[in-house]
């Protein structure tokens, strides 16, 4: 792979099914999953690296101190963040890389990384939002209320993102969001290079030199 | 079919196959290539709504003055030129309309539709350039050698286009295109209509009226 890949990060709402969409897109060649990097204590089969870079709070602080995070926050006493070192690695070694972030946190990695593209996956209507909430059956009915009030004030955001994408049938969602990103590497932004070394063909090409 | 459809305009050195892209793209549902219209007499076997809209020279300086083309050009004595109208139908029918046309139209066409997708069709390398002019036969040294220098003219205005896509495969080039062009749908302001209706269905949801 030669070419630098994309990074993608995937918003939506709580029971859009976006962690079922990005599982399936993951399998395909070419992407990555982010990793996170936190500070609360691993749980059991959770693996270093794997789940999670799991850090002590001084080495996270530090990190955060010099701007290894590409965005981090604090929920519940522990710290979470997305470290830059990993993303760039996976990006130049041609992977597309997935970020999966709520909106406050998809908004702030568009500052750092202005091309990182922002896919926002929906269901196809409110009423099957609360449905698949419900039919869940892990939560009680205040539950699911909290998650439909969340869900109106992240609606709020949609037009901040790039791409909207239904999930009605989770192939054809699985497949939109691959061509979406496959999409972007044909951007003549993308291409710079290329048309650089096409151009100087040409010339050398019309001189006769090639 | 109830979204409009994208309008794209190809564009490309003579000898990238755009031709044959193109043929390929618009075998595909949802699919129609624009028809332009001209002042040129009809060849044998060519009928008037299918290879062109066949005009008189009063006609269509009449069309040209009441603004109902997207772009025109005169090229040795006749008239050629883009009927708004019929992509205008085509799009709000939902089809896909491709035109295919040279840069400065095409540039034009992006300042009538600024939300016309631009794309430049490019062989792999300089050199295929070359060697598929010289292969297709039909045409002596000097004829390609003009075809090279036109492609170096052209190359300047590359950066200008949304899009680069590579013909090193037809099958893939002409997937690529499609994908492309699917892709564009779900762009987010291409779906504030959806956006609006899914935040009015969310308060209703939540309100508990729905």
């Amino acid at each position: 792979m030669s070419r630098r890949g994309i990074l993608t990060v995937v918003s939506g709402f709580s029971g859009a099914g976006k962690g079922t969409v990005m599982k399936e897109l993951v399998k395909k060649p070419d992407y990555k999953l982010s990793i996170s990097a936190t500070t609360r204590l691993p749980r059991e089969g959770e693996i270093d690296g794997r789940e999670y870079f799991f850090l002590t709070r001084e080495k996270f602080e530090s990190m955060i101190e010099t701007g290894q995070f590409i965005e981090h926050a604090e929920y519940v006493g522990n710290y979470y963040g997305t470290p830059k070192q990993y993303v760039e690695e996976q990006l130049e070694a041609g992977y597309n890389v997935i970020l999966e972030i709520e909106i406050q946190g998809a908004l702030h990695v568009k500052e750092v990384f202005p091309d990182a593209l922002l896919l926002f996956i929906v269901p196809p209507s409110a009423k099957t939002l609360k449905e698949r909430l419900i039919n869940r059956g892990t939560e009680d009915e205040a539950a699911v209320q909290k998650r439909m009030n969340r869900a109106v004030e992240e609606s709020q955001f949609m037009e901040k993102y790039d791409y909207l994408v239904v999930n009605d049938k989770l192939n054809e969602c699985v497949e939109a969001v691959h061509h979406i990103i496959l999409s972007q590497r044909d951007k003549v932004k993308y291409n710079t290079g290329f048309i650089c070394e096409m151009q100087r063909q040409l010339k050398a090409v019309q001189e006769g030199d090639l």
